[in-house]
C-alpha cells in the first residue's frame, strides 16, 4: 500500500480475549511515541472501533473515488461498523468478505502512515486466511488469556501466520491477573503466565502482560481507552512499554527491506 | 434428525463470553434432570468439547457407515476437535464448514437423545448461518456477557435466529460479575445486568445470570465440568435451574409439534 510504511497484524486465536481493546491501546499508544497511525478494523462480524474511539457518523468521499478514514485522538480509522447498522447481523458469504477488505484497503485515502494496526477478526478462518495472504503485513502480534483454551488457540494464530510466512512479533498475555479493588489481593482468575511460557516454548518474543482491569475496560466501552484517558496511569505505561517493542520490530523489518532495496546510484 | 427429540442451539454474538463453558455445564444439567443429552461442538475453529467433556480419542465406526460419538458424564459427543489435531489450524473456507457440519450432524451414530444441544462458533457468520438454516433447530438461546459490546453482538445472534425463524429461548449472562476469594467483595468487571435488561427491553426471556468464577473456569478447563465435579455448589445449582428453564422451553415446542402432527386413528 502507497504511503503506508508497515502493516501490523493483531490477533488472537479465540474472541474475547480483549483483542480489540489490546489493538486501540497498542495504536493510541504508538501514536503517543510520534509515529502517524491508522487503524484498520478488519472485525467484520463484530467491529468494535468505532466504539472504542469514540467516532460515530459515517465517512465522507471528497474526491468521488476513495472514502476519507474517520479519526480521533490522531489516529486514522475505516471499520465496517462506520458502513453498516451496529443492529444489523452482518452474515456474509467469505468471497465478500474478501471484497469489503480490500476495499477497506485501497479505497480510503489514508495518506502517509509509520504504520497501520490491523484488529483482525479473531480465529484462523476465511477472513483471517484473506488478510494473512492478501495484505503485505510486516508482522502480527497475537493477543491471548493466559486460559490452555485460548493459548492453544493462540498456537494455531501462530502456525497460520507462519505458513503464510508473516512474521510473529510476539505474544501479549491480557487479562493476565485480576486486583480486587476492594482488598487489593489478586486473583488469577483465567490462571497466569501461560503466555510468557508459550512464547518461551515456542521461540517468540513475550511482549508483555496486561491485567484484567474495570478501568481499562470501561474507558475502552466508552470511546476514551486508557493510554489517552489516563496517559499516567500503570495500565498506560505498560501499553507503551509494549508499542515500544512493537515499533523496535516494525523498524527492524523495515531496516531490513530497506538494504534488500535495490539503490540508485548517482557518480 | 431420527431419534434426536430437539435441537438446542448455545450461540453467543462474540467468542470469549464463556458460551462452551455454558454449553457444558447446561448439556450436564439437563442429564442431571434425567435426560438423554447429545452435544455437538460446532465451534468448527475453536472446539473445546474434547477437552472440557475430558474425553480424549478417536471416534470408530462400528457399521462402517457412520461414526460412533464419544461419550462422558452420561453424554454423547461428536466434535471436530476429535477428528483434527489439536495444534493445527483449522483454515476451513465456507463450503468445507458446511459440510463438516452436516457430517457431524448426520453421520454420526446419536441413538434416542431428547436434546442435543449444539455448541455454535460465535458470530454470525458462514458457520452460524448455515447451522441455522439447515439444521432443524427447536430454538437457541444466546450467552452473553452484561458488557456493551458484547450484547451489540448478541442481539445480531437474536437478529440472525429471528431470521430464519428459530425461536430464542432467552438471554444468558455469563460472567456476570467476580467475588473475590480473599474479601468477599463483589466487583463488576464486565458491568452488571445488561443481558436481563437487554432481554427485557428486546422482549425474550432472562434465564438467569452465571458470575465469572475460578471453581468453574478450572472444572471446565480440567475435563470436568461444575455441574459433575461439585453437584451441590451454588454454580451448579444456577445451571441446573437454567436447564430447567431450557427444557420447559422444549418441552412446548415438542407439546406444539405434537399437536400440529396429523394423528393416525385407528376405529
Amino acid at each position: 500500500m502507497p504511503g503506508v510504511n508497515a502493516i501490523v497484524a493483531v490477533a488472537s486465536g479465540k474472541g474475547g480475549v480483549g483483542k480489540s481493546t489490546v489493538a486501540v491501546n497498542l495504536a493510541l499508544g504508538l501514536a503517543a511515541g510520534g509515529h502517524a497511525v491508522g487503524v484498520l478494523d478488519a472485525d467484520i462480524y463484530g467491529p468494535s472501533m468505532p466504539r472504542m474511539l469514540g467516532i460515530s457518523g459515517k465517512p465522507v468521499s471528497t474526491d468521488g473515488r476513495r472514502l476519507e478514514p474517520m479519526e480521533n485522538f490522531g489516529v486514522k480509522c475505516m471499520s465496517m461498523g462506520f458502513l453498516v447498522d451496529e443492529e444489523t447481523p452482518t452474515i456474509w458469504r467469505g468471497p465478500m468478505v474478501t471484497s469489503a477488505l480490500q476495499q477497506m484497503m485501497r479505497d480510503v485515502n489514508w495518506g502517509a502512515l509509520d504504520v497501520m494496526i490491523v484488529d483482525m477478526p479473531p480465529g484462523t478462518g476465511d477472513a483471517q486466511l484473506t488478510m494473512a495472504q492478501q495484505v503485505p503485513l510486516a508482522g502480527a502480534v497475537i493477543v491471548s488469556t493466559p486460559q490452555d483454551i485460548a493459548l492453544l488457540d493462540a498456537r494455531k494464530g501462530l502456525n497460520m501466520f507462519r505458513q503464510v510466512d508473516v512474521p510473529v512479533f510476539g505474544f501479549i498475555e491480557n487479562m493476565s491477573y485480576f486486583a480486587c479493588p476492594h482488598c487489593g489481593e489478586r486473583s488469577e482468575i483465567f490462571s497466569h503466565g501461560g503466555a510468557r511460557r508459550e512464547a518461551d516454548r515456542l521461540g517468540i518474543d513475550f511482549l508483555g502482560e496486561i491485567p484484567l482491569d474495570i478501568a481499562i475496560r470501561e474507558t475502552s466501552d466508552s470511546g476514551r481507552p486508557i493510554v489517552v484517558s489516563q496517559p499516567d496511569s500503570a495500565q498506560a505505561k505498560t501499553y507503551r512499554a509494549i508499542a515500544d517493542k512493537v515499533w523496535e520490530k516494525v523498524s527492524q523489518i523495515l531496516a531490513a527491506r530497506e538494504t534488500s532495496m535495490p539503490k540508485i546510484v548517482i557518480q
